[in-house]
């Protein structure tokens, strides 16, 4: 795994994406770990007669791709999250292809840390925006683990 | 499924807890789900060579049990998810059991949200702790839903 | 997890349901944990030429909602289950929505067993009937496990 | 996939074995399946609370494998399963290898139908007994898939 963008090189606006296709293997792998059981998931008949009229994905399970982007994408391996907003604007449904973006928002020159934008869109749909903060690795730390 | 509790019936103070006990299996799904497949997580021997010394969770693996009280239990079944908000404290390990708690914090009377405080706990030690914002279900729309 | 409904507090013809859609992923899944590789399940074009004409799910895939049921619903946590007979009525398709029913239909007010009536539905077709004998939690269990 | 065992070549005693260790891999997979979530399954800290002092498999995660040995071995491809019935002994921890017996117990040669007696074993210690009834596949019915 190649290493991560330490603290010294982020620039803001720098960005890095990454695509999935949710589909009910997901959701039900989703409902295991996360002891999420609810019919809006799992049930279409039930899901049919609520707002959403369909089965729909745990925001939760679309969030997660922001995690998986900043820990091996940006800045990738080394970064510590420390934390996550998430506010989840619209239901993402079987079958969609769900983008997370995550951005170099702010940049803190004296502890060391990144606050980015991180968004999910199924096409120009902004399914779910927040942000997040985290210690990017540093050199020194780059060095230490070689 | 039961149904949840109505905005008109929610307390501040009153809460709910589940708990799991994360399994080599929970890591796994995880990571095929989010994409996230840092080393952390599924490579023992890197794992042991970084400050965690020995693989850990995914935060957010943790933080879905919170999404699933707020869904299932409290408020439960009929709850709209707005946002939500969490600070990683510390890592779970394999075998650890967490426990999520979801408590009734503030509760708008205008808007008919509440505001929730959440919390993961291993043992006495807190993993993660935030805050989110949900629409409980409300009397008129569990007569629609009857 | 609220605990579950005590012995004596059961009523006859009290019951409680639980829905699901069957999608490939819990085909798939449930092979893996039953060791059924049987091609009726995971081989469209051999189940096309079955009896069935196409992929079923495993009668046993649909008969364990009944157990979680019967453990968290009704008569729910604490419950111990002692036996459950089915007998598979017809088949079940991927996309098709599983509700599965248990109904109080008798109390054995010496042992303080419950017979519970089992049922799965797809829409108004019966798919699988049965009975199970429960050791609903009591009283006295409930104030030990306060 | 070999055939199954026709009808008219089974014989009362016959008998056919299948054995698997339960992980924690399959207990969380079959919570998915089954939306059995009870913490005596997934919560180590829980489960040692109760009477059973640590999480257990779902009796129908062990009772499945009949199901499996019923349709791939003995009678085997073909088979059509009738009516299933457990009797749950005993419980079934992590690490324990299950194996499941089928045993040809009659015979109706005017319905041609076979009564299979079902058991599961962990070492000596008989955990699920019970009895399933199933049509084997006919000689003309193996032509016919020919």
């Amino acid at each position: 795994m190649a290493a991560g963008v330490n603290f010294e090189n982020l620039v803001i606006g720098q960005s890095a994406s990454l695509g999935k296709t949710i589909t009910e293997a997901d959701i039900l792998l989703f409902s295991a770990v996360s002891m999420d059981i609810n019919p809006l998931h799992l049930n279409e008949e039930h899901a049919q007669q609520s707002i959403f009229k369909g089965r729909v994905a745990h925001g939760m399970l679309c969030g997660s791709l922001i995690s998986a982007l900043l820990g091996n994408s940006l800045p990738g391996p080394g970064t510590i999250y420390l934390t996550q907003s998430m506010r989840f604007r619209a239901p993402v449904r079987i079958g969609e292809t769900v983008v997370a973006t995550v951005e170099v928002a702010s940049l803190d020159q004296v502890r060391k840390r990144a606050t980015m934008k991180t968004m999910c869109h199924v096409g120009d749909k902004l399914v779910i925006e927040g942000e997040a903060v985290v210690i990017p690795p540093s050199e020194a730390m780059a060095e230490a683990a070689d």
